[in-house]
């Protein structure tokens, strides 16, 4: 992490006013892997594929993608709020997922959106989908863009307007009794946090793309954010939404808890656009933490760490965090060795000191065999392993590109599973992965798995593949042969196609045989009575 | 509590072959209120109301209903699990409603069930929806018909199968690895618990009704249990659930967490048996806690009491028990002087000892001026005024029927709302309710409070009412102006209409105005798809 420039902005701070987001990778145009980096990771990444080097694709300029010209004029009234600037549609064409990133290294882009339309209030939303609905054009929410599983980019054979909330930014609202704020959906993590900042408050909901995601963005994809257990999704941090559909405006109460039917809320939570688009919602904040403990673990064997893991998922302590990383992964991370697992477990409160609770776990980890780095305690969270993690994972995505450039395929499979199945279940993924990866590459590459949430009943296992395609045209290929193989453990082993990514474009044939079949029937049919004529995000999560 | 045959029937074991339900109130035939209790009972509630006595209409007898004939004839296929015995007729066409209890004493029966089926199986689940799609008949799903808001009686002017899913009682497998068991739907809370004590787990849910109710039950109506926080509705313990629905069989997957898509469970959490008839769900379960530390807290004003339970609530402590009674409610329980509000707050765990939790909870009610409990602590749960709460809070509902016996009405309204809006939220829906019982009766009643649940952002109000209506021929006009007066208060003021009673059919006209109606429409829709004739608990939820 030696690049100021971009650990600065990972601030909330520099956040107030983002440059522009690149449409060719993950966070902001000014933000750039620094040449020391990039040399660790080609240097590293050689030794590990046993290649001499790489053969680097130039990173693409906008103009160098070619767009067919827009199917839909943008009527008067709408003129002030829409737009076919050419960097604006080829930016809301591709998501940040490893295959638009490969087609945006190609200079490919076979599903351009028509128009970016950047509403300024609801009623604009409102006007938005009146006007898709005379010309027939598929709608796109977009929040920031960083859905890493196709979830953005519109559908083939449609005329098609990509709806940026960005503009929707604003805290409205803060109940400081009740621990809630009204919140518009295209807020962004970091200004979300700094408007909260001056009330003490925080949402504490920080996923990998924080930077650039939005409010309505998470609810949307049902996110998992900073804790590893008890709040972890963003599911259980929502009060009560508001949702513009085609069919007028879905409000739901504010309710801290209700037993009236159905709820109504999670209808719209992970409904991916498909049901219309979140304008706001009153989340559940807290007070900012003022008490801290964080400790890193290490185990000679990864299966003994996760044992260690069920015990404090199932302890009722309910630690902040507690993210386990395998040899290898904690490796590559330069957490540790390569010979041991690392658990970073650690707590915190706003109200009391959170000793005997680490105590406690400090307890549960030497039970199944964890050896306790030296050092670990209060307000370490900035120190030591736990430390060193936490900045590398916010730096990862960055990566990615650069990657891709030089015929590096880099995904994840992350997925849940209980924990009696966990072991076999892990073993099958990272087995079919990595065979896959060496068939169709013709080279070893790698699998490795942390935890990135953990449940009474089982783990959310995230598992990082890498592989080298010898050729740049080969790379779309191999990824989706490995992407595949995987995933179809993952689905044959009883597992979920995605624990927090969502589904989008990418994971549908899976979801398609994870979900029950009879509730994407009630599910086409609540679409249909919102959306009757099918123009939003049409084929993500069902066909019309 | 002096009566001994009905303390000993709350205990798991005397509930392995329970004797037959009543069908006029609350429990089993053979659990009778002692004279001495009835005693106390008319003699607190004549002064209160100050009258001499009550008139008191004698119990009824199942040969004093008088039910129309069966409109259905029972194919021979079914004959073995079906009948049209009387007893069972009239058991299942009452709910536990106070309106309902009203019509069992008028010897009034207005929507008789015309069959009543015993599915041993799922087979069986499935080959009565057959015949009831045949026949166009009404189907009801039966669990404990514990339900006080009209759930399980069947709609006027159609057949009605009552499908009764007691003989679907087993715990079908247990992962102790995972802390999760698969249960049938029709297995009612003793057994259920007595079928997982082998194993040192329990499901930990115990809703007033558990003696009475079942699984499939508790989730088909988003019931409340035994915990005040964090995991309290029943929503967070399902891990997947097995439904048969007129269209076939919707089972969802056993994870720990999922970001794919809305979540299939939560259309089916709360459906009230309108989409589908729950047979089975894997749940998460817990192992018996074994450290354990109660405490009673005086609070001189009730508000102030709220205030620290607020703080309770906010501080990530997470009491399984916080539960605070209003100074009358307390008094009427036993447990104050009229006085004081009591706040009831407890810990447990099977991992560790709970003191450095309880100590800050201490804490927290002193600095808002509670006064704790002498003798308050480690393994006090059965004593002080925490004991004798839990002791009088399964016994309250056996009361019911003997006051509706006596003119007099008893209900509830169980709500939710934020902390913000508590106070004036209260007020209201007190006052509304003494002003309504007044102008209807001619006399004084009672509202008192007590909270349920408590979450971050808000507490679980359910506030019972106590009328005396002067003639037993007003008693049930007199019972609905003032159920409704306060309902329409929770309603204007932004609450939930039930916070774990469910909808049924009483709750109908408040859930309309609470539901976003493009969310009844999608559920409508959904339901059309599952159940396109529109058989199942029609008029529950929704109109077709």
């Amino acid at each position: 992490m030696a690049n100021p420039s971009v650990v600065d902005k990972q601030g909330v701070k520099a956040q107030a006013a983002p440059g522009r987001l690149k449409f060719w990778g993950w966070g902001y145009e000014d933000e750039i892997v620094p040449a020391s980096e990039i040399q660790w990771m080609e240097s590293t990444w050689a030794a590990r594929f046993g290649v001499p080097g790489f053969t680097v694709v130039p990173t693409p300029k906008a103009e160098e993608i070619k767009l067919s010209a827009p199917r839909i004029s943008i009527p008067t009234n709408l003129a002030q709020i829409c737009t076919t600037d050419h960097y604006e549609r080829v930016l809301h064409s591709y998501s940040k997922s490893f295959s638009d990133i490969i087609r945006v290294y190609a200079r490919e882009c076979p599903t351009p959106v028509d128009v970016v339309a950047l509403p300024r209030n609801e009623q604009d939303v409102v006007d938005l989908l009146d006007w898709a609905y005379k010309v027939n054009s598929a709608v796109v929410p977009f929040g920031g863009g960083s859905s890493v599983v196709g979830g953005v980019q519109p559908p083939a054979g449609k005329p098609s307007i990509s709806i940026d909330m960005r503009n929707l930014n604003r805290v409205l609202e803060i109940d400081k009794t009740s621990l809630a704020a009204r919140i518009q959906a295209g807020t962004y993590g970091p200004s979300l946090e700094e408007q909260l900042k001056p009330s003490g408050l925080t949402l504490r909901h920080f996923p990998q793309s924080f930077k650039c995601s939005t409010l309505g963005g998470w609810i949307a994809t049902r996110a998992g954010g900073h804790f590893a257990t008890l709040y972890t999704h963003i599911d259980d941090l929502v009060e009560s939404t508001r949702t513009v559909t085609p069919t007028g405006v879905l409000e739901t109460r504010r309710l801290p808890g209700s037993g009236a039917g159905p709820s109504p809320d999670r209808m719209i939570i992970g409904s991916e656009g498909i049901l219309g688009i979140i304008t706001e919602a009153w989340m559940r904040v807290r007070r900012r933490p003022t008490f801290r403990a964080t400790a890193s673990v290490r185990f000679a064997d990864f299966y003994k760490g996760c044992d260690a893991v069920r015990a404090l998922a199932q302890s009722g302590l309910y630690p902040s965090n507690c993210r386990i990383l395998d040899a290898q992964e904690a490796e590559y991370n330069g957490l540790a060795d390569g010979k041991h697992a690392v658990l970073v477990v650690a707590f915190e409160s706003d109200d009391h000191p959170v000793e005997p609770w680490m105590k406690r776990a400090r307890e549960l980890c030497r039970d199944h065999g964890g050896v306790v780095e030296e050092g670990s305690g209060e307000e370490s969270n900035r120190e030591g392993a736990a430390g060193r993690w936490r900045d590398r994972f916010m730096f990862l995505p960055y990566f990615k590109e650069h990657m891709c450039a030089r015929g590096i395929f880099r995904d994840a499979y992350e997925t849940s599973i209980t924990w009696d199945r966990f072991k076999e279940f892990h073993d099958n993924i990272k087995s079919a992965g990595l065979k896959a990866i060496e068939k169709v590459t013709g080279r070893k590459g790698s699998v490795t798995c942390r935890f990135t949430h953990v449940y009474p009943d089982g783990p959310a296992p995230y598992l990082t593949f890498h592989g080298f395609s010898n050729s740049h045209d080969r790379i779309m290929d191999d990824y989706w042969a490995v992407k595949a193989a995987a995933s179809d453990a993952i689905i044959a082993g009883g597992g979920t196609i995605t624990h927090h990514h969502s589904v989008g474009r990418e994971h549908r044939p899976w979801y398609d045989k994870q979900r029950p079949e009879l509730f994407a029937n009630a599910l086409r049919a609540a679409k249909k009575s919102l959306d009757p004529k099918g123009l939003l995000n049409p084929g993500v999560l069902i066909d019309p």
